[in-house]
């Protein structure tokens, strides 16, 4: 049992089933396939070589195959991870192609530890932290940064690198008058390509498709006389082996990037993850164990010439609809990576930048959400300034500050939302002995000595002032006639330190003014605490029911037998002593 | 109506009732007696000559007075925020006294700037993020910081200036051997003096008294020959005028003191002014109109060489119990303060300073809580631990680091508090419509084929995977007889659109396995929001009821005229699409 935890391949490899068998094959080709173009453009995203999105896509996938718990999950080179690998090493402007390659495998093996380590710990919780607004602000925004950061690829101009946007529109618009023609032309043909070849026939692989129209269009044309820009010498045979830095002050002005691109890249694999598993009953994705199988993965890429990898959203789509059954799927588009080095790279000489510019601005297109902003717009409000201040932050300041405000942000919503809970005064529902929201529904019944409060929240140190205030503004509305405060305690959540002192200040406060307060429906944690609190004592054990009708009756019958009046004069006297 | 809250003066002046005026001048006289040594010691944490500390208890309580909303409050100098002024002071290392005294006078510019723009912008609430525990430790390990940067007041030595506990003793041990003997005799009958004699009769000004003695036993037994160090000229006469430094550079580098001075000065008064304001029932106290009294007042400290001043704990306590009723009692100590500034300051020319370090040892040891912290220990072990974070952590790293991080980790516990609710399983009360956690209650009755859950806090991005793996658990330990999910929604206090997206998802999933989902008593906004996002439609209007048990009678309806199976059937075919 514990072993299969430890190694999830454990879990399906000795009881394979044969009629896995072709789902997984014609799942590892078909996603194989994708591999070949995406991973070369997403490797020019990241600022290295096309070669080394290849070699990302070999060992990684197997050893992701090895120890992940999900069985579609296609692991590999993907545009966000890419991105942030191009920020992170951009920043420290490496002085040669050679050193950008030893802080990419350095990048790699510090998000692998990172994730190993996050695994081990069982901090796989901390995904949780990012807010469906935060990731599809970001995710729009990056991959607008993404699609512009091929700009100069589809015009065929020179660009400053920048991850903001401003300054590459800026430079696109200062030297658009150079564009040069027919690398624009292909970069379109093979945009259309790839986006409307798929409505002939679902199974064509658009992108390859255009790989290869493009590759035969400029050495069947001689395109490179013309002056457009190609791939050129790819190196033939398998990635050697390759160190990461162990340098400290590397390591250091590594970590912000590592960091975002463990957590981003672990965010989106596991999302994706999730999604398929929720088809399949067959297995479950554990997050702890995802981040060691993504870690494990990246030391792969580490050793083996690659940069971060992660689990891709639509190449997991398409493995799965291929019929992909178990992790065999991954290990069978890493082989296909594989002969694809050892044989088929001298046919990429003649690849024209322009189309795997293309292929990345399909790709990036798909993840710009508006519909997403303006559902927010008209449902939620506060959730749509919250995608929109990500969006706009990651957009004009960088996509790690952008990510680091939208978490900060979201959970500050979170604070500031408790700091002032919803507060109902409850009337009753006639004829029945339900108490609703009398600002809701009509015709609820209230009495003028009797002030019935729901309180939707925990009560803690950052709203127990708010308690108090709208206590006091509920009981000035009733006026003198008031004798019972009914608390309906279901949707206090939590009672804190700080709250059980303000409670006891307020209730003796209260009863001094020769009002009595009954507790109504307090959950389980809330009574524990009020009891080591010792503030049941101050309350008064029978001044708990459970529910408002029966405290009401109780208070009524107090009040007919004479002791309501008898019990109002202890309280006096007990509180101005 | 509007100008009375601007000037809150306004509200009692035009109708002063003579028989305030006794209470107010009694009251007056005794802070203003109480004032003369404080102030004076107080200065001393400070770093500033004692003089500077009845400055600064002269215009600034007048300007309070004309502005603040409480009528007790005694404004002028108090320990904690000193501390902080010579914490965010000594940092500069300024080379001379006077630069020092102008960087004094710029924080207390500061620190009411920032005040009176709190209060402008209304952020008053901004306090209420300081916790019970958090200000408990903070103030517990302020206070031994303070008492101990006396100890070299009290043994006539020369120690290190330091906000670290440990530097201090480690310098102490080394220098004990030098203790000035007579030195420490005089302060340490000075603190018994002071902790004693109140037993005698309330009314005597114990700190006074020891001041008296003080300096009529240097003078009269020529103990500066001896080698007691005494306080020296001062200045007679009242403050000249003073300007805060307008450079950039600077306010940078006094910009953290100044904010926790604001805030934590802020706090400290806002606190005494409201515990004094409940006992009276004739005014109310604004956070709002309090922060621009301080900030005020702090400005006048600025102007006439005083340092940041604030509302104190016990002078606000001896002001009431004298009987002060408004405003004036504070003018009344600010006259006597400016007569002995005028006439008295000669006096002081003997005072040793052992006996003002044993004014401020008394008034700090008073601030050290161990019960809260036992309290705390046995009664909420998280709440203690905040306590004692905040505690260690200012002692070792200093005060702003100290309740910085006790801010921050009392957030962090409300967040990841957040993340995991409390989740209870309910039963039915016999012969009854409640339902109670099967956990708590015995005898409590349920059905194989209905879940009754309570989720018990807001269900947003950070819980939702919780409560997806929480109600999955659940859900198989039923088995395969389950058929009806009922989910208590009285304690969901919000949902985010993270939550929608992810209820809807699960809604759909567990639908599809043939279960159905009622919710009951789901309270009004989160039925709107549920409304909004279209999934009350996913859900069926006809699955919302007022109570668990009319949810489950509805679904035994259901099932006996067939159709419950109708029904289970449509959502199977829904969801397969």
């Amino acid at each position: 049992m514990k072993i299969k935890q430890l190694l999830p391949v454990l879990s399906w490899l000795p009881n394979y089933k044969k009629e896995w068998l072709s789902g997984d094959l014609s799942a590892g080709l078909t996603v194989g396939v994708m591999l070949i173009p995406q991973g070369m453009a997403y490797a020019m995203i990241a600022g290295l070589p096309p070669i080394h999105g290849l070699y990302a896509s070999t060992i990684p996938l197997v050893l992701y195959a090895l120890l992940g718990t999900s069985r579609q999950l296609a692991v590999g080179p993907v545009a966000m991870v890419s991105l942030l690998t191009a920020a992170g090493i951009g920043a420290l402007n490496p002085e040669s192609p050679e050193v950008y390659l030893y802080l990419a495998v350095t990048l790699a093996f510090m998000a692998g530890a990172i994730q190993f380590l996050m695994g081990v710990f069982r901090l796989g919780f901390l995904v949780n932290f990012l807010s469906h607004p935060v990731i599809s602000g970001f995710t729009s925004a990056a991959a607008i940064i993404i699609g512009l950061s091929q700009l100069k690829h589809l015009l065929g101009i020179q660009l400053p690198k920048s991850e903001h946007v401003h300054e590459i529109l800026l430079a696109a618009g200062q030297n658009i008058g150079q564009t040069h023609l027919v690398t624009l032309g292909i970069g379109i043909a093979a945009i259309f390509l790839i986006k409307y070849i798929k409505k002939l026939h679902k199974a064509i692989p658009g992108a390859l498709v255009a790989v290869v129209l493009g590759i035969l269009a400029v050495w069947g044309f001689g395109l490179t006389e013309q002056g457009v820009k190609i791939v050129g010498e790819v190196p033939q045979g398998l990635p050697g082996f390759s160190l990461p830095s162990f340098d400290m002050s590397t390591w250091q002005s590594l970590l912000t990037a590592a960091l975002t691109i463990s957590l981003v890249g672990f965010m989106e694999s596991f999302a994706v993850a999730k999604a398929i598993q929720s088809k399949h009953k067959n297995y479950k994705v554990d997050a702890n164990q995802e981040l060691i199988g993504l870690g494990v993965a990246n030391f792969g890429a580490a050793v083996f010439q690659g940069y971060p990898v992660t689990g891709g959203f639509s190449r997991t789509a398409v493995n799965d609809q291929a019929g992909a059954k178990t992790g065999l799927a991954s290990i069978i588009s890493a082989a296909l990576i594989i002969l694809t080095l050892l044989f088929l790279t001298p046919l990429f000489y003649y690849l024209p930048n322009a189309v795997l510019a293309a292929v990345i601005i399909v790709a990036v297109l798909g993840l710009i959400n508006v519909k997403e902003a303006v559902h927010l717009w008209h449902n939620d409000r506060s959730d749509f300034w919250m995608l929109f201040a990500t969006f706009i932050i990651t957009l004009t300041m960088g996509i790690e500050i952008g990510i680091g405000t939208g978490v900060v942000l979201s959970l500050a919503l979170v604070i500031f939302r408790s700091t002032k809970p919803h507060v109902a005064v409850l009337g009753r529902v006639p004829d029945s002995e339900f108490y609703r929201n009398i600002d809701r529904f009509k015709e609820l019944e209230q009495r003028p000595d009797v002030l019935v409060v729901r309180f939707d929240g925990p009560l803690y140190f950052a709203n127990l002032n708010y308690f108090k205030d709208k206590m006091e503004a509920l009981m000035a509305k009733k006026g003198e006639a008031l004798r019972l405060i009914v608390l309906n305690g279901d949707s206090i959540s939590h009672v804190d330190s700080s709250a059980v002192h303000a409670l006891e200040e307020w209730i003796k406060e209260t009863q001094a003014r020769g009002i009595r307060i009954h507790f109504t429906s307090v959950i389980g944690p809330v009574r524990d605490a009020l009891r080591r609190w010792g503030l049941m004592e101050v309350i008064g054990e029978e001044n708990f029911f459970m529910s408002n009708q029966r405290s009401i009756d109780a208070f009524d019958a107090l009040v007919k037998d004479g002791s309501f009046t008898k019990k109002f004069k202890e309280y006096a006297v007990q509180a101005s002593e």
